[in-house]
């Protein structure tokens, strides 16, 4: 059996106690869900439909990608049903002989006008759209890596981390003078050793945008590197998976406050680690964060780490919010990456991934502040 | 008043007229609403709310980002919510002293669960979530261009031509020998001259990789422009707005199968031009395309074309689905697209970005076959 059969079973037993016929799941532009690769191995625009006869249809917007890498019993083209996502939920439904009544249970982010339209359209069964059912099942199950993704995610993180290396070095000798140089060198260098790309745009901040969290162009022609404080938020993609660290470039002089920013962060990383440990509240570890930084007057505008795998941002989640009520589990991977930033001295962050095991965290990656 | 204002003042006379006393809008990571930025600027994650006696409220993620870009009467950060849109929903209502019983309108795209938990946040309120209602409202208006963003979508095409110019003479040369050195030479060329960068991620498949609609990955380290069918399809993102045009490098010997795409897929181009006239529904021109392959016995699996602008992708559609409605009307800039795609004799896309105006079709990119 492969890893995506293996997937699907454990679907299909929690279908048949949860009493779900057939389940449906999206990946589309603006609804994207990873869970149709890590169920079949497809990496683009499908639908995926399971019975709990244990059987599995994908309906993929290109057939020709499928045939090439999707692990599914049936592949049915998406024109078959005139790229209508009800129409191929009725059809299958039928091809599967979904007895009349039975739960069809579809993708939670449905809209509600949209849900309004299946329940209209798939008439005679019970469409269950919900919190709680399939979509948080699935969430839970890919939250904990199996030992290929584990072993997928090493492998990225060590592509990773000779990339680290190397942007250290071009960092201290200036080869690299632009965000742009940066950004480009990440791209080349990831393709040449047979990553995918990159997981998600590189944010690569000049000290005059390092004060954003997320700098918006992602990337532009000014200087990356020079006095002050500069973020590198990268992510190797490999085999689908993707890593995610950034590395804050400081170069003196520094101001006071950049230094003490500085050190806020390392502090505020080194309390998060030292809490890792098996079953924790992730939500007790981003309140010791927040509490760290509000003696220090200051805020972190953002959480503290999330989950990593075939999304940047995928569970668990690491952020202080009352409804968080996610526990470390081992065979998590997530990132922890506390940051500061101000409109006058810019930013700072430091992000590693991290691989919870049954003995306590695992630092997957070697992104640090760099003191130039 | 700037541009955004007219964009808000139009909105707020459709609320007016809906009886809708505040609409919500949400930018988020997998909810992206560019309307947040056509209405104020900002270019990242936040909610927008606007109530209907003229006034609006950004609530950004990322408040520094805001105070530099944003237009919007009142800046909420979004931690004063502890980032929870209904908690914020709420709380802008009743700083718009919105009155009990009023509708407020929410996204479209809310998912039903989510939907549920607004209607019990906002009991004082009648929750709308709608199609065809504010959102779609918002569409129509994005899908006509006003003429500033039709100046910034010119100015994108002439950066977009001068690289379409730059890329045909390294594609004679041979001088960008991967998919990487394709994609990359587009990224640096874009940021050099004042573009945020590309519209999307640039495809780049060589003729190995050429049959898939959208390669998968993106591009990677095979070579680009060999013999056989290249694709190359990317945009560049000018001010937020963003040209999207594919070329194909078809380079000879080529099989009497490939020959015979190429000429389809520019006779198709042609006949999808000649059909542009004002008012005429974008059903019509995709069904008489579908016609013409139909009659080589091929088809194009994949829509002929859609509006661009702070998207890749937005109204006007222009697909032969039978629930399209669409007519090009004076101001809609969008792609005309036509594509074929064979397992063993690789892909070919034309693309390019067209303004309709009153006289006609004005064609503002040049991308082409290219037969080397």
């Amino acid at each position: 059996m492969n890893a995506y059969e293996i997937r699907r079973n454990r679907l299909y037993d929690w279908m048949a106690g949860e009493s779900v016929a057939m389940l449906m799941l999206e990946d589309a532009e603006g609804r994207r869900d990873p869970a149709v690769r890590w169920l079949t191995g497809q990496p683009g625009d499908s639908l995926l439909f399971l019975s709990v006869d244990r059987r599995c249809a994908l309906v993929p917007w290109d057939a020709h990608l499928a045939r090439l890498y999707a692990d599914a019993e049936h592949l049915i083209p998406y024109t078959d049903f005139e790229r209508h996502p009800i129409k191929a939920a009725r059809s299958i439904a039928e091809f599967f002989k979904i007895p009349a009544g039975s739960k069809v249970e579809i993708p939670s982010g449905t809209a509600y006008p949209m849900f309004l339209k299946y329940v209209e359209g798939l008439g005679d069964y019970d469409v269950l759209c919900r919190d709680g059912g399939a979509d948080e099942e699935i969430v839970s199950m890919r939250a904990v890596k199996d030992e290929e993704e584990i072993r997928i995610l090493r492998e990225a993180a060590v592509i990773t981390n000779e990339l680290t290396g190397l942007l250290e070095t071009e960092f201290a000798s200036g080869a690299l003078k632009t965000e742009t140089d940066v950004a480009l060198f990440i791209e080349a260098a990831a393709r040449s050793r047979g990553c995918e790309g990159t997981g998600f745009e590189t944010i690569a901040a000049g000290p005059s945008r390092s004060f954003g969290i997320h700098a918006v162009p992602a990337f532009t022609a000014d200087p990356f590197g020079g006095n002050g404080l500069s973020i590198l938020d990268f992510g190797l993609k490999f085999h689908g998976y993707t890593t995610d660290v950034t590395i804050t470039v400081a170069r003196g002089p520094l101001s006071r406050t950049q230094t003490r920013m500085l050190s806020l962060v390392e502090k505020a990383y080194d309390l998060a680690l030292s809490m890792i440990v098996p079953d924790v509240p992730t939500r007790e570890i981003s309140l010791a964060v927040d509490a760290l930084f509000a003696k220090a007057k200051r805020t972190m505008p953002h959480a503290l780490g999330h989950g990593i795998g075939l999304e940047a941002h995928e569970a668990p989640a690491l952020r202080s919010r009352a409804d968080n009520e996610w526990k470390l589990s081992p065979g998590m991977v997530f990132t922890l990456e506390p940051g500061l930033y101000d409109p006058v001295h810019g930013g700072c962050r430091l992000e590693n991934d991290v691989l919870m095991s049954a003995k306590g965290p695992e630092i997957l990656t070697r992104a640090r502040i760099l003191r130039l």
